[in-house]
């Protein structure tokens, strides 16, 4: 029901093509996965996402228990079912929301205790509250209850979330009900070289389908991001995907590639939609801006999807400024567009042996 | 390039089906035209209008040239260009809205001077300024500027706008240039019987390629509205289009094309879409009420737009909840649907002599 076929490794680099095998299909990595939070990838519709390609979304296990409720979801026949979404899901545990909720929750070694951020009530998770949410939503992959430390932190804050992440990845998994749902583990240890280590080592003894690493993209800075990955991907398995949280910077997502990350998410393409912000290969582009107010080009010339064929900028801007929500819809789509299409463009060139040049070709037109 | 071919007249009431020839295609009338104030229909793309049939779609003079500017518009190529909408768009004069901005306009014989609503800044609209805009829009169908009474007003008030109405409709005849634009003439006069055969009979002998009705659905109730429908429409040119301006209430749409009315169009399906109610052939159904919380059905069983197609209440519930942008753009498309089906069907019911039948059926079911 789920198996990870790796198919070809770049000769320069530790970049990789593989396809991940699921109930809900096929996905061909390396690949970006759009984010809809609450069961919908913000401003856009199924066939939207099917439109440029998305083969797998991801949801919030955190949004969803509070609204409108994991039972909820399941007497609706499931995730699938309740957002008409036929390809794969990923859940997230909800790990990083709660831990983001600072003073409104206690941690211990049971779970988190938390207060809600819609209406102040308190709710506690555990591994297993967590796993038997999930279960319910049903997603194709979910993920372990973690403990996400944040950047900066002491070595020894670090040890002990890691160490927490491990003994709770262990109750995720003796808790874990459906064979139709791969749970992926999760690597914590902040920035430091031994404490990633270490929750390598103990976690891959614990056989899970597939590794995430979390923690990351959490305010250090590139080149930390980019040691961790180097160091730890060469001792994750080489036949389970690995995927890199939270990660949606287009730089970024070229960089996790080099390195070997299958999978990428992240909320960014959606969210500077929102700000009139559209991600190209030349950089950011802000819609929004006076000096696109009579462009009547689009977004992006060589662009194929429905927002730069059809609109041009000047539209766009105007949309923007008026506060109209088709505006937010064109940058949306435009932008998951993009980074659907890099992750098809670098596993296109990794199986044409030609990734190196391929990154070398982005970086010549793109400015961080 | 434009022409009116009635093509039935229902034969127990005054019921009419005709076709409007436009430079951007044909409209088959009964028709109603969703409402694009600002260069896009609410939430929707163009070709979501085009797979919800929409033959037609209005936009708003007045907000166009405050934002983006009817200069900017032009520069892009006309409306049509800018939105990306290539079937024909109508404009409204911006009357209705500078008269509705109360203390911040002043109104004389030259025209009105207005404060912007956006910032406050001095405007002036006079009868030839509004056909320079509105021949840079380049919609196919343009509205004379009118003055339109409230309600309730005096006699006096009434006759005093319906002759202003009737000395700025020949300024705008004198002033617009375009031959591909078809100019229509408002019919004013509030809810007076005298007032508004005044007005049909001094804008009647000016030639107009259709007539609209204005002033209506402004706070009175339906009955008086129907009223003045009743003696009005026999006394317009049998062989031009007839528009009620503003009218987009499901039973409102009935009784006005039982009277003869062709044209219609009102915010009101994509604003209360925006409240979380959905349009249907009970009435309305607050989408956001509690009690279709775990409701799996769609809004409506029989309907074949996208949202009922795909979706169920309990997630349309669900995203209205979470203030997902998804929700608003699924009951807009529904609620736009609905209409244009009720005046699709409305159209095949007097071209098969089955009219008074399918309005019996519609108030069978319909609750106000």
């Amino acid at each position: 029901m789920f198996e990870f076929e790796l198919i070809k490794e770049c000769k320069d680099t530790k970049a990789r093509v593989g396809l991940l095998k699921t109930p809900h299909g096929d996905i061909e990595t390396p690949i970006f996965m759009p984010v809809g939070t609450q069961a919908t990838v913000k401003t856009l519709s199924p066939c939207e996402l099917k439109s440029i390609n998305s083969q797998i979304i991801l949801s919030n296990t955190y949004h969803l228990y509070l609204r409108p409720g994991h039972k909820l979801v399941k007497e609706a026949g499931g995730l699938h079912k309740f957002m008409n979404w036929d390809r794969p899901i990923l859940t997230d545990s909800g790990g990083f929301q709660v831990f983001s909720l600072g003073d409104l929750r206690t941690i211990t070694e049971e779970g988190v205790e938390f207060r809600s951020h819609l209406d102040g009530s308190k709710h506690f998770l555990s591994p297993e509250k967590v796993m038997e949410i999930e279960n319910d939503l049903g997603a194709d992959i979910i993920m372990a209850f973690d403990e996400c430390a944040p950047y900066p932190c002491t070595h020894e804050y670090a040890k002990n979330s890691l160490e927490r992440t491990t003994r709770w990845a262990k109750r995720c998994k003796d808790s874990h009900q459906r064979n139709d749902q791969a749970l992926f583990g999760i690597i914590q240890g902040g920035t430091f070289k031994d404490l990633r280590i270490q929750s390598a080592n103990e976690l891959i003894p614990m056989d899970f389908p597939g590794y995430a690493i979390g923690g990351l993209s959490v305010g250090e800075p590139n080149e930390l991001m980019y040691e961790v990955l180097d160091y730890l991907t060469p001792i994750m398995p080489k036949h389970k995907p690995r995927y890199l949280m939270g990660v949606g910077a287009p730089d970024n997502i070229v960089e996790g590639i080099m390195r070997g990350v299958d999978m990428f998410d992240c909320v960014l393409p959606t969210r500077i939609a929102r700000n009139g912000t559209a991600m190209t290969r030349t950089g950011k582009l802000v819609v929004r801006n006076a000096k696109y107010k009579a462009d009547f080009t689009p977004i992006d010339e060589e662009c194929t999807c429905y927002a730069c064929k059809n609109f041009t900028r000047a539209y766009i801007r105007h949309l923007i400024k008026t506060d109209e929500i088709l505006g937010l819809r064109l940058i949306s789509i435009h932008n998951l567009h993009f980074l659907l299409e890099l992750a098809r463009e670098s596993r296109n060139a990794i199986l044409e042996d030609r990734f190196i040049e391929f990154r070398k070709e982005f970086y010549k037109k793109y400015k961080i």
